[in-house]
């Protein structure tokens, strides 16, 4: 895997700088050329430093990304903001590019501020040996709880796509931040790439959280340097749809505390929004997913929480399974043979099928089962 | 205390029918003269047969409830109506007063039948000793995974109130079934009694969990039997909201898991809903929640829910105090002594109080912490 690297004019490295004890927390991506760009954010009020830097970038063209792991630069005031915008500068200045080309990330601890000295160090370093950058090494230096980095490739032929995230905290997606970082050779124009990446974010990402529901951090950054030319438009989403789709899986299975995969989809929805009230209710009942950590079958935790999500559903057409198995009928929980489905809940991947019988849209969530073990771990 | 029995005219029992292996699960409160009542319910789409049954009866008066635990009747169709409905039938016979002036209750596991014929036999017998029986016997027979039970008492001259309550699993507030049985024998219209009640559970009951997340079967019901005659109505509106506050605190003490009562008190908002969408944001946070479970001091985990709460707050003016010390000014957080603060945090009461400075109004909601033992007991 050649990651990140695969897409041509990409180099990009991290290393460890001092915010953590040890392991990498200090990345940087970047372009030999200036790229169009598009970014979704945290729909959270209250924003990271980082956020509110790199929304003022909209209208440039961007060639670096700086991202440090550890401390989120988050509730950290006029300091904080004054802080990310030196990390730019520093890029900017290390790789001789000017500082509105620079974007900046931050993940870890909320309301610590940076350690400034440490990262201008690591910047410059880091810089120097750009050229001789590892994929891998990005992409460890932006992990948190992560237990596994996360990168996804896609070769359309006429183009690349590669992509790098990090997030783990997903039994509360709420709290947890997500970041991604994509790059492309393929040559796009600005608003095509905004509307793509909107549109792909709300079908993979978003669709392992909550909506609305997002960390102070969250970002997801395209990054498309135009050296491969112009591609075929619809294949190129639908690779920008599996590199997501992949990384987006991967930051599920990689869940604080999760044993199991967990995959609710729900169907015959009057609306996508419908569908996704209902899937993330569902997708985030505590109840439901302790059950399933214990490998008992939750029929009437689900049915409830398909009642209480909000969408107007109607009661009696409610039908469920669990993985192949009929459970509900018709909103009341049927008879079944419970050792059949118990046995089958062993598995390392469950499937939820909720289907509402109120029209034809459907929507597919990930999640993961919530372990004694989450709880340990964000005590800490 | 007397508990339900302190009020004029008023019998109650709890025995032992076969629901349950062990342990009373089924419960009769009797009033010798019809009452006026009032009742809130679960916001649920799903609800249990046992709420569709009783919305049938507001035109009615009531002279008896009878509760059982261990199934909840929900998730349950067609047959679980007929079910509910022959539970009111059997009472009103066995005590020789009409159908529609029995309301009926249930609690426990969702999608399973009752077992009709244990309980028709069981309402036979507790209805033949109702004369001798004690509240506490009732207050037992409606319990779940509660390990205490709940009572309140207000004896306020001119009438008495008393009430009893269940209701564990607060950490997942949306899925708990709480319920709760008011009476008094003080004279009140019915128009009266039904806005007191909703205003008094708005400010108890709904403050201990999140708005319009509630189980199926939930449901806080007030009887009035007018045996003392008219009241002085401001006095008992006071009283009302003393056995419901005192109510709601036994819940939040009781809950499932919980090691410690969480405070969390939102002041100077320009709503009341504003205040209640934040508090009910922070006390639903699993990241907080688990942070307090180990004594760690949240601020930034407390700043970011406020953030997501979808209130419309501005970050820059939030002031956050962990009891008395001030964590957070003006949207960052600042230093303090973490030393302190943690041991502050090793108290078996916690207030978080967050100042959002927009208006004048404040709400206060009672949660507690996540500990592993909430997802042990609810796995199994």
């Amino acid at each position: 895997m050649k990651g990140l690297l695969s897409v041509q004019g990409i180099k990009c490295g991290g290393i460890h700088c001092g915010i953590k004890k040890k392991n990498k927390d200090l990345a940087i991506i970047y372009s030999s050329v200036p790229c169009e760009w598009s970014g979704v954010w945290t729909k959270n009020r209250v924003k990271a430093a980082s956020i509110i830097v790199n929304k003022k970038r909209l209208k440039d063209k961007v060639q670096a990304v700086v991202i440090n792991s550890g401390i989120a630069n988050s509730g950290t005031g006029l300091r904080g903001i004054l802080d990310a915008k030196k990390m730019c500068k520093i890029t900017a200045s290390a790789l001789n590019i000017p500082e509105f080309s620079v974007l900046c990330a931050s993940t870890g601890k909320i309301g610590e501020l940076l350690p400034m000295e440490r990262i201008a160090k690591g910047i410059k370093r880091l810089a120097k040996k750009i050229d001789k950058g590892v994929s891998q090494d990005a992409t460890s230096a932006i992990m948190t709880t992560d237990t596994k980095p996360k990168e996804s490739e896609a070769d359309l032929g006429d183009c690349k796509i590669a992509g790098i995230a990090k997030g783990a905290g997903m039994i509360a997606p709420n709290m947890a931040t997500m970041l991604g970082f994509i790059v492309t050779d393929a040559q796009i124009e600005r608003d095509v790439l905004r509307s793509m990446l909107k549109d792909v974010v709300n079908q993979t990402f978003n669709r392992i959280t909550i909506d609305g529901d997002t960390s102070t951090n969250d970002m997801v950054v395209l990054l498309s340097n135009g050296l491969a030319g112009p591609p075929d438009l619809a294949k190129f989403k639908d690779g920008l749809f599996s590199v997501c789709a992949d990384l987006a899986r991967k930051i599920v299975e990689d869940a604080e505390g999760g044993t199991k995969i967990v995959r609710v989809v729900v169907s015959e929805a009057k609306s996508i929004k419908m569908a996704e009230k209902v899937a993330s209710a569902v997708a985030n009942s505590n109840l439901t997913k302790s059950a399933l950590y214990g490998g008992s079958p939750p029929p009437g935790r689900i049915l409830c929480a398909c009642g209480y999500s909000g969408a107007r559903i109607n009661p009696k057409k409610i039908d469920i399974w669990l993985n192949q198995f009929l459970v509900v009928k018709d909103g009341a929980v049927i008879k079944f043979s419970e050792s059949r489905v118990k046995s089958s809940l062993a598995s390392s991947e469950i499937e939820i099928k909720i289907d509402l019988r109120r029209g034809k849209e459907s929507v597919a969530f990930l999640t993961c089962d919530l372990s004694p073990e989450y709880v340990k771990i964000n005590a800490e």
